[in-house]
C-alpha cells in the first residue's frame, strides 16, 4: 500500500481532529472534523480510533500531527531540536503500526529558553514548501498556545510560545472577570486600547484587576472589558514575539484569531499577511509524503 | 445597646468569616472563624448568619468589614474614594439595620488607573492607628488579590491591585500547568529564580509556557516549577508594586503568605517588615469604634 496512490493527513489535537483524504494526484478529495481529541480518545482508543477514519475516507496509509505524538497521544513521537525543516520532520517520523505515521514536534533549549510544539510546524513548513510564505521572516500563529515562529532557509530557527488564548479562557471560564469577559471579541476602540497597555510593558496580573475595578467604578462600559482584557494579552503577547524583529508578520491559523492579531500588529505599526492554516497543513504533509514516498 | 460595653467585629470575605467578640476593656475575649463567607450565605441569609454570630459570641453591636459590603454582599457599602482614613471610613458606615454596621471599601479613580479594596483597609490604617506601623510609607497585602497601599499622613493615599494569588490557583487548577504547580511553595533557589524573571519585564503569559517545555525537556525539576512559577508572578507583582518606590515595604497578611512576599522582596533587594494582618483589624475596627461610640 503505497504513498503514491493516495494518503489521509490527520491534524490531531487535544480536543478535536481534522482528517482529510489526498487523491494520487495530490487533491483533497474527502474531509472531516470531529471532536474526536486525544484526550477523548485515551491512551488505548487509537487503534479504533484511527479504523474510524479509515471506514469514512479510504484504506489508505496515514501520516498524523498535533498532540497524537505527545505523551498524552497515542505514540510519543520525540520533539526534533530546531533549527528544524520538512526533512528533519521526514527523518523522525514514528510509526505507529499499522500504516500509520506520526510527525515529531519541534523543541528549542537555547539559554533561558526551553519550548516545544506540536502541530504547527507542518503548517509553517507546508506554507514555506507551497511558495505560500516565503523561507525566511516571522510567523504567528495564534490558538490556545500562540506561536512565533522565526524562519531561516526554510527551516524554524526559533520560536516562543505564549499562552494567550488559554490565558484568554481561564480568565472567561474561572476568574473573578468571568461575568465580564464572556462577550465575543471583535477589532475596535477597546481592543487597540488593551493592545497599547500590552505593548507598554505593563504587567498583566495588575492590568487585568483594572478591567474590574473600571467598571465596578461606572468608569468603563462593561462590553468593552472581553475586548480590552483580549487586546492586553495580545499586546504582551506582541511584545514578546516581535522583541529584535521588523517587517511584515505571516499571521497563520484560524481567520478569527488570524484578524485579531493582524488588528492587533497594525496597532503595533507593523504589517500582518493572513494565512490559512488548513490549506499550510496539507501543504506540509504532502511536502513529508514526497520525502518518503 | 452602646458600643463602649464591647462589640463584635467581623472580617466577613468572599469564602470565609472571622468574628471576634471584643469586651468593654478592649480585649478579645472570644472568636471564631468558618467558611460562612458571602457566597456561601447569599442574598437573603444574612439576618440569619448574624444572629448566629451573637448567638455565638453575645447579644452586641456588629461592625463588619470585606465582601460583605460588596454588590454580593448584605448591603452595598460604597467606596470611599481614597485619601481615605479612619475618620472617613467612620464617617460613612453603612447601617445594614438590627444593630450591625459595614465598613466601607476605598476606591482610587486616577487617570489609567481604577482600583477598589473591601478589607484591607482596616488592617491597614488599624496598624496604622495602633502605633504598629508609621503613618507614611508602603505596605503590601499580599492575598487572592495583593494590594499595594500607599499611606500619606496615616491615610491611603493610592494603592494598586494585583491579581497574584487568584492567577497561582487558576494556573493550579485549570491550566495546562496544573499537574506541575500542585505543590507546596516555599523560598529557595527555584522561588528565587522565578522572582528574578518576574522583576525583569518578562512577559507572564510567555514565560509561564516555558516552565512546562522546561521539564518536558529534562533541563527542569518537576519539583522547582510551582516555586518558580510562584516567583514569576510576584517578581511581576513587585515589579508593579514597588515602581517609584524605596526603603523597607511593610507586608501584612497570612504569615505563609507574608514570608513569601518578604522573600522576593529581600531578593528585590528590599527590606520587608511582616505584620500579622489578624491583630491590625481588631485595631483597625476599634478605631472606627472610637469615632461612633
Amino acid at each position: 500500500m503505497g504513498w503514491a496512490e493516495g494518503f489521509i493527513a490527520v491534524d490531531w489535537g487535544t480536543t478535536n481532529r481534522r482528517a482529510y483524504m489526498v487523491d494520487g494526484s495530490g487533491a483533497c478529495s474527502a474531509e472531516f472534523e470531529d471532536g474526536k481529541g486525544i484526550l477523548s480518545v485515551g491512551p488505548s482508543g487509537f487503534p479504533a480510533a484511527v479504523a474510524e477514519i479509515r471506514a469514512r475516507l479510504g484504506d489508505r496509509p496515514l501520516l498524523m500531527a498535533g498532540m497524537v505524538g505527545s505523551n498524552r497521544g497515542w505514540v510519543e513521537a520525540p520533539y526534533v531540536p530546531c533549527p528544524a525543516g520538512i526533512d528533519e520532520l521526514a527523518a523522525r517520523l514514528v510509526d505507529a503500526g499499522d500504516g500509520a505515521w506520526i510527525v515529531p514536534g519541534v523543541s528549542l533549549l537555547d539559554g533561558a529558553r526551553a519550548d516545544i510544539m506540536r502541530g504547527e510546524e507542518v503548517q509553517v513548513l507546508g506554507a514555506v514548501a507551497s511558495g505560500d510564505i516565503a523561507p525566511d521572516g516571522l510567523v504567528c500563529h495564534p490558538g490556545t498556545h500562540n506561536k512565533w515562529i522565526e524562519l531561516k532557509g526554510g527551516r524554524i530557527a526559533a520560536f516562543r510560545t505564549v499562552m494567550t488564548g488559554e490565558m484568554f479562557s481561564l480568565l472567561n471560564d474561572h476568574s473573578i472577570l468571568s461575568d465580564l469577559i464572556g462577550a465575543d471579541v471583535a477589532p475596535g476602540a477597546a481592543f487597540s486600547a488593551g493592545v497599547q497597555r500590552g505593548l507598554s510593558g505593563a504587567v498583566l496580573t495588575a492590568e487585568l484587576f483594572t478591567v474590574r475595578a473600571g467598571v465596578l467604578l461606572g468608569r468603563d462600559r462593561k462590553e468593552d472589558a472581553a475586548p480590552f482584557a483580549s487586546g492586553l494579552l495580545i499586546g504582551a503577547d506582541l511584545s514578546a514575539g516581535l522583541e529584535g524583529s521588523s517587517g511584515d508578520v505571516v499571521v497563520m491559523g484560524r481567520p478569527e484569531l488570524t484578524e485579531l492579531y493582524a488588528a492587533a500588529l497594525a496597532d503595533a505599526g507593523r504589517g500582518a499577511v493572513e494565512v490559512d492554516g488548513e490549506r499550510a497543513f496539507l501543504s506540509g504533509i504532502a511536502a513529508i509524503v514526497e520525502r518518503i514516498a
